[in-house]
């Protein structure tokens, strides 16, 4: 393990960049950090972080060869990292560690290269827990600065303890196994973090779609009239769903010893124990680019993806994009059959 | 093609089952008829129909050997079929035309067999325009009842000229080319039109898709602000979606000439025409049971059914079935990484 | 209807390109063609069309203002247009009628909107059979060139008889009812294409997958052994499994009276009467692109399309591309519980 | 906790017979064991198991009231259950702890009421690592036979430090905390492992595929080719595919500190690492029957599982049983368009 400490710059002091700087200055290594927000870089100094109040500013700060960090939401970043290639100088190192696009990466890295400063494309998963679990690091970029940021990876991430070792490893752990990876050129960080989060969609719609049939595995309960009618399918064998199943301690059940125990399950178990039936939620689930791209990039490689896709379409669905195709489709029933939509 | 006249008894006089009753007696066929609506049958004596007012008196009406064509809901056929049993004798032959599961076929066969009552399962497809254009009939059964009916089928369904013969067809027409089939045994009939119903939905589907795409090609003219968000995508090409296309025109157009020229398409227009938003309709598709054996169908077989599968599926969400899935989704996002759900 | 005849040039001459010139020559217009491919141009030297042998003399031979057709494999139409438009001259029209992406429509119209040329493009359906059915126009562009070429769409598209009036309509039919539309500016008509081609991707997916469990339905006949093992679960029905149908005549069947009539329908069946087990096929699949850039919209937009990504992925996977997936799968398992794969 | 010692007499000394076995007897409870391969309950008597060469022999060795575990192959579990039935007394309790269908479940417990005896039903997760993570126990039933085997099921769930606790839990760990769950009346245990088990071929699912776009990641790579050709696609932008990443190391990396850490990512990269290129695999993915049930409890319960249903669906292509699915596309896209199939 290489244990020189160094100097990191950060600009973005968010949930994360807060993380990368508690781990590090911990660890010895020092920092300089800069946010539009004022009052989080201040409170940062206490854990003694040199605090700047300008890009220029923070750019000063840093020992030649630099490093900044750039940790801000992805909207902000070109701009950001525009505004520090004009002022940084050939050999130092500008990072994107935020959910960027790795078509970007690659247009960026070489738009850099041709000024002699370097650009990585970290992929940097970790959450909340990040800082006291370390985050994951996929890194893309050119062989010399990732070798020579090393230290502070070594800082960054979770370290080999982290998770029990694979059967079949043994000697020196290799860096994935401290938890930080160079992927291979730009963009593979950016890559290898959209693929993540495309399997991440996927996991957690298994979840929920598993949880969903516990939820309604009531249904033969419910369905006391079974009258026949022509829009409504009866259900068959009521006999078969009379459970009242508890989804918060089966959440919690499986999370030791069944085989889908994961990170993603302790959430949903830890979750469900604060709001057994999820009521503060309307179900309206966010998607923040990663899985369309991984989704289109699969669409470009001609690869299918059924999961990925249908965890995808679940949450464009969640907030109602499909409701004129529904629309098609009752119109095409009454147009058809005479059908009337029931509206319950 | 085979000229006798027949008689055929009719228990249910709703869309269909009057539809079946004129098309037969337009060709010289005599029928009785029984609804537990009386004007119903009322009404088709005009045509020319005996009516019976219980299922006795229907019976009665028959002469032997008794054919007796079962045509009402799905959940109603079993009381009646056992009803018109103890009535009938060896010989006659009880139908059930409705959209029964091909599994009770099964069962109900074998045990009017041991009466030595022949019993048909006929899938029926047509609709509310099935009185005009006939009904396609697929028939399943033993081969004497079916060849013994064949006069009705022939008046029942389409005829040869409903369609352009296939190219390579030749000399005397098949009966599948009139528009009926012996399909098989007994459940061959309803299991041909619960896979008829199967790939309807897929079919259904990816129009109800495609329009919908076409539908909201325009989101580049809406998305005026692109502050991002951790929580949305931003779209990244606006220039791309802006588009205000007239799906009415579009669904009109592909009508003639297109490759996706299409019954399912020329009600999808008509409907257009009538309302081009589709205001009247919320969205809330109804699914009535076929669409759900054939999945199941599939899985029992170890098939692939994907486009299958996701038209049902689709169904099921436009009914809000996905809602506690899609709350587990919301709630695994802010465990995560403190993301709060966006309510527009 | 507009009777004035016109001139149009046409740029390739494969299937595509002959029915166009076939059908407005015979309409009295008058056609100009140029084919890499010598022969193609002289054999329709005999239809009356005047053959030029150099995109240069091609050019020369049209009176101004022109009208370029370009109907070209669409690797190569970027640079056929690129060529045209040093060749022509302000207020002459450029067509796209290939299977080209929307998103060169609209930077290609804005090119040569700068040289004062128009540009068109039209999605073009309707295969083999166009020539006699005549062919379905999706149109973009600005509105004067389109209203121009009203007489030749006239020709090319199939016309207001080829199909039946929608039931609402009434009055003077229009354009969409005989045939074409211009659908909206550059783009719009590859866009309409483009989810048209989606459409049929999810619509032909329908008819294979209910057509394969039609054909597995005689898996309960073939599992005469039912030794339990852990690998492969053992059917639980074999009686539900026991037919042993005819998917030629139902195709057939199909065509007449049922829901499911359709132009793929037809295709279908006329295949089936060719090759019953389609033996000629190793059913490896072919995208052309259309399906992608339809999914890919449709994930730009956030609106949800199953049906079609499933279509689209079915064709992958039938080419081989989830085989490193599947590995994956068989080795989790292996690793899980000691399972080894079966291999028949 | 309850600490007794307990006897348990268990039919079927397979890898989980053996591990359950072990786990008690180390507790200080008492073993009473058959299996039809004699070598494997001879090797157990070494653990203190008492050895039985009989069902009835088993049956008489245990003392009244007995408990009898069956963990045989589902196949072979209504027979063993029956015969135990014969020999066994009112206040017994019989457990089935393979993977039994629900249903059965149902109908077994309710004969086994008529009888006194009592029916569990236990799913069992852990596959080969059980014996040492302790099982996962899932357990329908009536509460009286439940809570009489709570100390056998205190030694053969993992326990509670199996997991970190969540963080909402205060005092007493409820059973699920020691990995053991009364889920419900029964078919509850059953139900509640085919969900478990149906999740985890979607989570699987979703790491196949993210790692099969990884491992194509490489595809601008080979394609120096870009002739056109109207059967495949070219790849667009081949630039943005350049990557030779390896799984094996990225499997390994996303162990520690990332969103997807998991006991199934765990066996992935366990794999890769002995196999980077699973070359052992042909790709042939069995399904054990669990997936195909809880697909069908979507289906009854009329929820979307389009997750799940991908998941189970890529098993069977994998399979090739998809093959005339693809053949009937492949003949409906020449039949429309002339197109031949490739064949690489």
């Amino acid at each position: 393990m290489d244990i020189r400490t160094m100097q990191l710059g950060i600009v973005g002091l968010g949930r994360m960049g807060v993380g990368i700087v508690r781990r590090i200055v911990k660890d010895g290594h020092t920092a300089v950090g800069f946010d539009l927000n004022t009052s989080a870089t201040e409170a940062l100094q206490e854990d003694g972080m040199v605090a700047a109040y300008s890009l220029k500013e923070f750019v000063a700060a840093l020992e030649k060869p630099r490093t900044a960090w750039v940790m801000v939401p992805a909207g902000a970043t070109g701009a950001v990292i525009d505004e520090l290639a004009t002022e940084m100088d050939p050999g130092d190192i500008i990072i994107d560690g935020g959910n960027g696009h790795y078509h970007q990466d690659i247009s960026r890295a070489s738009q850099l290269d041709a000024q002699g400063i370097h650009y990585l494309d970290i992929g940097t998963s970790g959450g909340v827990f990040g800082e006291k679990r370390g985050y994951c690091l996929m890194i893309g970029g050119d062989t010399e600065p990732v070798a020579r940021l090393t230290p502070l990876f070594e800082s960054i991430a979770p370290g080999f303890s982290a998770a029990q070792r694979s059967p079949s490893l043994h000697g020196t752990p290799s860096t994935a196994e401290n938890g930080y990876l160079h992927c291979g050129p730009a963009g593979a960080g950016h890559f290898v973090k959209m693929i993540h989060n495309g399997i991440e969609y996927g996991a957690m719609a298994a979840f929920a779609e598993g949880l969903n049939i516990i939820y309604r595995a009531n249904i033969g309960l419910e369905q006391a009239d079974t009258t026949y009618s022509a829009e409504v399918t009866p259900i068959e064998n009521p006999e078969h769903y009379r459970y009242e199943f508890d989804n918060t301690q089966i959440s919690e059940l499986w999370r030791r010893g069944s085989v889908i125990t994961s990170w993603l399950l302790d959430l949903a178990a830890s979750e469900l124990h604060t709001s057994p039936t999820l009521d503060d939620f309307a179900g309206r689930v966010s998607d923040s680019g990663e899985g369309r791209w991984a989704l289109a990039a699969a669409i470009d490689e001609g690869v299918p993806a059924p999961v990925l896709a249908s965890a995808l379409f679940s949450r464009f669905s969640s907030r109602g994009e499909s409701e004129f195709a529904d629309k098609v489709l009752s119109a095409m029933r009454r147009a058809m059959g005479g059908h009337d939509e029931i509206i319950q």
